[in-house]
């Protein structure tokens, strides 16, 4: 049997269906889906898909297709003539066709297209003929067919390089440019028939001159250039990057779309549009969507025309104004409404589709998962999960990790922006605030990016070569383009800050400057944008943390319902441990003692731990020590009491001493003068403490060992706060944690500090027992491999994988500048391990740590308290490897919360054979796309 | 059935064997091997040993025995009394027993024993009549029955304290004194039975005052408390400190052994002596021992009396003027030279045996094998073999590693030796040679090795108290004593140089001054010893290397006829890669490609080194490196000539480039002028490669990606310098390793470079091929775990078990100072993991790295090249995970070599269930004493 390449879509029928996605694409099995499913069978031109495997032959077989597929193809365009009534060439009634990529996962843009293949000097005048007599549109789309074949097939893909501003599409374009000037108009409708059929003869003479080749002439040789130029499009560089950002891998491949041309321009009663079935900006649930009459698709996206809201509820501040697809075609819109009521429930989750109307029929180009912004995201899962559209465990992977990020993005200070007034309004495209200096180009963006200098992009309009630079600035601001333009799409996907469509900015490009109300902003000058509304400001404005927004404490209690993995957070004040709990924080799973010593209003206390770790010996040590107790015991007991009996993880000081020293001569006097000790001897003794690699000196568990005094004051003003709080019927829950340990003897001497200190306090408050639980940081390499032994006496174990990866990988956090950034550009490393952990590695290690550790203590509490516990694909590592619970900082719980949620779900569909959990990082990005 | 709790020896039968040592200790089961095993039968007291069970009871109860005990030592008791025709206790001929220790492993002197007992106002009539009226022999045996008994069981049993100097036997031993003044006489031996008699009378008046009570009087009353001291002081302090240090294990316990006493003080017919069956000092196959007229045992170990040589090859320049056993009792002697062939013939190793001879009959005390030197114990071994005594898997079991390394010992430089004449001579008890200043007492020592300082212990003779000090100490010298003197026995076993019997010499204790000709030297003077011949030099004489002995060579042929795993070397220049040849490498396990610029006369390179670290760009780094390539290439050629075909691991560039720029701003200037650049840059740029923890920043494999060019000049001098040798008709295997490899993607970015470089060379040099492997160093903790990964591209792995050790402890080696002594202090690591390697972490580091290497690539080399390849435990390590070599530095060879075979030998035992492979560090010390 012959393998099937090429699938048939059209008429009610088609062969491949919605779930084909790996051999289809996602447009190809769409298609397929929307033309052949039994509940849709909706207007769909006809066409055909030729699979991704055509793609993976052609590069294994030096550009060449399989013998088969020349017979398949025609014999689905033979299908297609039948469901069309027309035939391709024919010269009384010709059948045009689109040829576009589809590959699995959606690559806006970063692909080729060409339409219109079938027109040639033959078909042309039947094609007039079935337009009653439009020539001027046979001639419109016979240019667009010779510029794009021209840019795609005959010069990209046959792989002709020329000098920047010398591609034969701009060659063409000035041709174009030429003929208005010549007749003296200034848009492209203005031209005649006449004009247009001189343009086209221009052209085919400008593509002879300057490639040396003849635009082909026949349809056939038309189809296979455009087919060979998609599928050579799968390995051009814009493609190849963009893969390589978002993770594509490159041996996919793309499957082609060969569909018939629907025109959307052939007057009035036409039209062609893009819509949601949910709001993607603020996920309300209505119908959304614009539209432009006479145009084609491409003018919609390309934002050269600023469409129409297709109802009112699309209406904005921009457009509202504009005609309504509902008012101007009634019927029209009801059809289109039924379908994408249809299509909603059918995939049951917000659709992004495009139509297109000719001559007032309705015909249905594409249906997807439409992208979303966070806010939209999380109100559509939360009100999805309302209206019983979806499972609670459905709505937790409609909202990735960065889409939740996005609601806790910082804004524009409200207070600030009250008191100003923005310099232009444009479309709000990407929520959130920002604010930067502004880059005119994508390359300037890079290059401030990695200067360190905050930036925003400004642009006419973006386009898919822009893609780095959108990505190194902090927002986008564009003159042009609408909601489904390329910036704000692209902008949506990342969360970015971004506004469109600000049409009262002028961008002088080669002056380096934008011009907004006469006055001039250039590279230096600051701007600040509210993406959320869609406003700019002039300078730089104050940031302040993102606002909860209604829905979100909906879609995290669904989270909360979903997950087993418990969320802390590390806080290192009361005011940390206040916040963190309004965050959803279940406790803290690390409250870094020494942090008490840091930031502003310490001076006493650090004095005081200055004292202590200069004192000449232990006497004046422990003298010293007293002092700094009450500091200590007040700043814990407030943070316990915060936590009102939630646990309270207190790691015992870990950094090394010399970290406290005093750099400034006068402030080591000064001690030394209080400690009664020379300045030589204060000196020498700050000397005494440096060392070589303090990372792996004398600190954690290392100083308890040295200076058990250090450990017992800290114990005492723990157990003795605990024991204030309860004695004033107030709960208490210390987990004492030892850090840095590597060896469970060392670890032992600290508990049994831990247990005589206990015993004291008990002895000295009357009371018979303070709840608490004596644990140990994992986080040297030989504390995982000997937690079976640690695990005898710890009653918990944190995974410090900060420095669990520090010392797995031998680099030392500070000082992979060198070097890291190149790691992660050659893809030595996929990811930098310290935001994500590292699987390969670390992992395996945390793994063998909780395996060890609960062989000996099944019981064993086990949480993470390194950065990893607020990255999303840690989380879930955690939540795999049965952890307890994750701590990270405050502002990542509810992404924790989200990740463990989803962690959950993806357990169960691996468990139940349908779907592995998600291994790579950033493939979270997308979930919920189906 | 009752327990056996003792076990009866004597007239040619016994209840136990030698092989019991666990039940019946080392002493006790070689007294029942003489007596009761059929080739031997040998003329021992009868007496019965008390097993180790009732010393485990004695603790677990409270210090009581149990209910069976009495009754069997009753009815041993009778079989002794029959077997002696004398009774326990009789008016008329009274037996007389000593009560001694007897643990598994011998515990010289760290434990009591009493004598005499038996004598009793009853019982010292008889004897007196028995020994042919010897009423002054008979008080004497009294007197030193009260003041043992007094001293071991009166007070030190029963926990008496007493101020310094205030003992019960300093106070006995000063009415000893007190009597010879009286009397006028200068020797024990010039007082009169009526003088002795009177002074026992004093003893017991005295002890009465002083311990309140009496000395007893009844034999069982003696006989107990000398069995019960004897088990109280096995939980003695000295016994429990030298447990502590030889690792004997605190739970095992002594046994106690009750024998008759036979007297070598009767007279001018009796005698007691110590001899091994051949020379514990050289090897050399002869009886050798010494021996004294009318003493007792004591008098011979303690050192009072110089003793005889039994046999003419016994003599010494200090003794050889006295009469020879084998000439004053010649038939005697006869008797003892043959048993003590037989012995060593039924031990098959050197026996070290104790002898009495009472009246002109002989008695064996003691057997046990005898403890020697390092180079008596190649020799031996050597020749053991030869005379097919032994197997050569015997005999590598018979050397230590200690013991080698005695051999490879420094001693004085024999030039300066020869221009300076000792200043005293005494007996040549530990080899090698030492200086330093004098320590007068063992606090002294133990002091100056705290403070770094090289001393000397100098003692009149040393006694178990002293054993801290004389470890500390460099060498040790004493005034009095023989070659089996405290000093000597403990100096022997831990290889330490040693010089004993010194009578040259004066000791001022108070005053702090040894006098040596009328010269005094104080605690600032230096002296050297040179303890192969027994002199002692004044000052600070130079040193040299240990020279190889003719044996030494022998007995690592046979070290290498059993061994399996190969030894390397680590070094860095031609002239150590010679010398380590000498050593028997069979190739270099580490050449560090930096150690070049280290050193003297390394200007030149180093200024290269340094130009090529501050280039400002690419270009002018290149130039440097061109510069610097010839010095490489020139010392890598030289090298892998001098290894000559053999295999050499040679490491890319490892540490931090920070090391390499100079602190001096005048060649800082030097190089920014050479280098065209401001001196501002050249500090901005020197202070750029500054790092926090430089141990773990920018170095090895992370140079060699940042910095491609750097890589490519060192594999461009390795693969020259190997394909000129070769074109020469040389040969030459060069081995690159990438050092510092955390994940296989950065290694094979550098494997691409050797591929690419390879070509060139071969190209350039008109060759097809230049042998060489391309492997990697595991000294990451992720290095291992993805030693799979590794595998696919690296050809061998050679394990850095310096950095392992730094990354899984998260120790930094240079940082340690301020913790790990305590750490080894407080037991909480039971050795330095730098030293010896970790077992419980790093250990199975190194093991899941070969482990997932070799499931990768069967036939991967895996060597190791830590400072630990020289560590014996560590090699034996290496050899059961199945490395195919070590790689230690050069004078550590020889070590490898013999703990390779060791290895293969406890393997087969371990295999064969006999004897597990010793897993603890220190227990080498106890091989081949059988």
């Amino acid at each position: 049997m012959a393998i099937k390449y090429v699938y048939y879509f059209g008429a009610g029928k088609a062969d491949g269906n919605g779930s084909m996605k790996n051999l289809l694409g996602g447009k190809g099995a769409n298609l397929a889906e929307m033309a052949g499913h039994p509940d849709l069978r909706l207007p769909v031109p006809a066409g055909f898909t030729i699979t991704t495997d055509v793609c993976t032959y052609f590069y294994a077989n030096k550009r060449k297709y399989p013998a088969e597929l020349k017979g398949q193809v025609d014999t689905a365009l033979r299908k297609v003539e039948q469901a069309m009534g027309k035939k391709f060439g024919d010269p009384s009634n010709p059948l045009l066709v689109s040829v576009r990529s589809g590959a699995r996962r959606s690559m806006p843009g970063m692909m080729e297209t060409v339409l219109n293949i079938g027109l040639t000097s033959k078909t042309i005048p039947g094609m007039i003929a079935k337009t009653g007599g439009n020539e001027r549109f046979v001639y419109d789309a016979y240019r667009r067919l010779i510029t794009m074949y021209a840019d795609v097939v005959m010069e990209k893909a046959a792989g002709i390089e020329h000098e920047e501003g010398m591609g034969i599409r701009q060659q063409l374009d000035r041709l174009l440019d030429a003929k208005k000037r010549e007749r003296g108009v200034r848009n492209d409708t203005e031209l005649t028939a006449e004009d247009l059929k001189d343009l086209c003869a221009a052209m085919q003479q400008k593509i002879q001159d300057v490639l040396g080749k003849k635009f082909p002439d026949t349809p056939q040789e038309q189809l296979w250039g455009g087919i060979g130029a998609v599928f050579a499009s799968w390995n051009g560089k814009r493609a190849v990057a963009y893969r390589n950002i978002e993770g594509i891998p490159h041996d996919w491949g793309t499957a082609v779309n060969v569909q018939s041309m629907v025109f959307g321009n052939l007057g009035e009663s036409s039209a062609t549009g893009v819509a949601f079935t949910r709001s993607p900006a603020t996920g309300e649930n209505h119908f959304y969507g614009e539209y432009l009459v006479n145009a084609q698709g491409e003018d919609v996206v390309a934002g050269l025309r600023t469409p129409a809201p297709i109802n009112a509820e699309s209406s904005s501040e921009h457009n509202q104004d504009m005609e309504t697809l509902q008012k101007l075609m009634p019927a029209v819109y009801k059809q289109l409404f039924d379908i994408q009521k249809r299509l909603e429930e059918h995939y049951k989750d917000m659709q992004d589709i495009e139509f297109t109307i000719e001559n007032g029929t309705l015909y249905m180009l594409q249906c997807r998962v439409g992208k979303r912004n966070g806010p939209a995201a999380v109100r559509m899962a939360v009100e999805m999960v309302k209206e019983k559209l979806i499972t609670k465990e459905e709505a937790v992977l409609r909202v990735t990790a960065d889409q939740l990020d996005e609601l806790l993005h910082p804004i524009l200070d409200p207070a600030a922006e009250r008191q100003q007034t923005a310099i232009a309004k444009g479309l709000p495209a990407g929520p959130g605030g920002s604010r930067g200096q502004i880059a005119f180009t994508a390359e300037e963006a890079v290059q401030a990016a990695k200067e360190g200098r905050d930036v925003i992009l400004v642009r006419e309009e973006t386009n898919p070569e822009d893609v780095a630079g959108m990505r190194a600035a902090r927002a986008i601001l564009t003159a042009r383009g609408g909601m489904t333009s390329h910036a704000a799409l692209v902008a949506r996907g990342w969360g970015k800050c971004c506004v469109v469509g600000c049409g009262g900015i002028e961008i002088d490009l080669r002056g380096r400057r934008m011009i907004v109300g006469g006055k001039s902003y250039g590279p230096e000058s600051w701007i600040s944008l509210n993406g959320t509304r869609g406003l700019v400001y002039e300078g730089k404005m104050n940031m302040v943390e993102g606002g909860a927004n209604e829905f979100l404490a909906q879609f995290l209690k669904i989270c909360d319902a979903v997950r087993r993995l418990k969320v802390r957070t590390n806080a290192d004040t009361p005011a940390d441990a206040r916040r963190a709990r309004e965050f959803g924080a279940e406790g803290i799973g690390l409250f870094r003692t020494e942090h008490m010593f840091y930031g502003e209003n310490c001076d006493q206390p650090l004095n005081r731990l200055r004292r202590m770790i200069l004192a000449p010996d232990r006497q004046s040590r422990i003298e010293a020590l007293n002092e700094l107790y009450s500091y200590v015991k007040a700043d814990i007991k407030a943070t316990l009491e915060a936590m009102d009996g939630l646990p309270v993880t207190i790691r015992l000081l870990d950094p090394p001493l010399h970290e406290f020293v005093p750099h400034e001569e006068q402030k080591l006097a000064d001690i030394a003068l209080d400690l009664g000790i020379s300045m030589d001897a204060a000196r020498k003794r700050a000397e005494t403490l440096k060392e070589t690699n303090p990372m792996m000196g004398h600190r954690g568990v290392r100083l308890g060992v040295t200076y058990p005094e250090v450990t017992e004051m800290q114990v005492r003003a723990i157990l003795e706060a605990a024991a204030e709080l309860i004695q004033d019927g107030k709960k208490a829950l210390p987990e004492i944690m030892v850090p840095v340990v590597a060896e469970s003897r060392e670890m032992a001497t600290q508990f049994d500090l831990i247990a005589k200190v206990h015993k004291e306090v008990c002895a000295a408050k009357g009371i018979r027992k303070i709840p608490h639980l004596a644990g140990t940081m994992i986080e040297i390499p030989r504390a995982a491999l000997t937690a079976g032994e640690l695990a005898e006496t710890a009653q918990f174990f944190s995974f410090g994988t900060n420095d669990l990866t520090q010392m797995s990988f031998g680099f030392s956090r500070d000082d992979i500048g060198g070097f890291l950034p190149e790691y992660l550009e050659k893809g030595i490393l996929p990811a930098d391990p310290f935001q994500t952990l590292d699987q390969a590695g670390v992992a395996e290690l945390v793994q063998i740590g909780i395996q060890r550790g609960r062989a000996t203590r099944p019981d064993l509490k086990v949480g993470i308290c390194g950065e990893h516990g607020g990255d999303p694909e840690s989380v879930k590592f955690c939540h795999r490897v049965g952890m307890d619970y994750v701590s990270c900082s405050p502002f990542r719980v509810p992404i924790a919360r989200l990740a463990a949620a989803q962690a959950v779900v993806e357990e169960a569909a691996a468990a139940a054979g349908k779907k592995k959990p998600a291994k790579k990082s950033g493939s979270s990005k997308t979930k919920g796309r189906g």
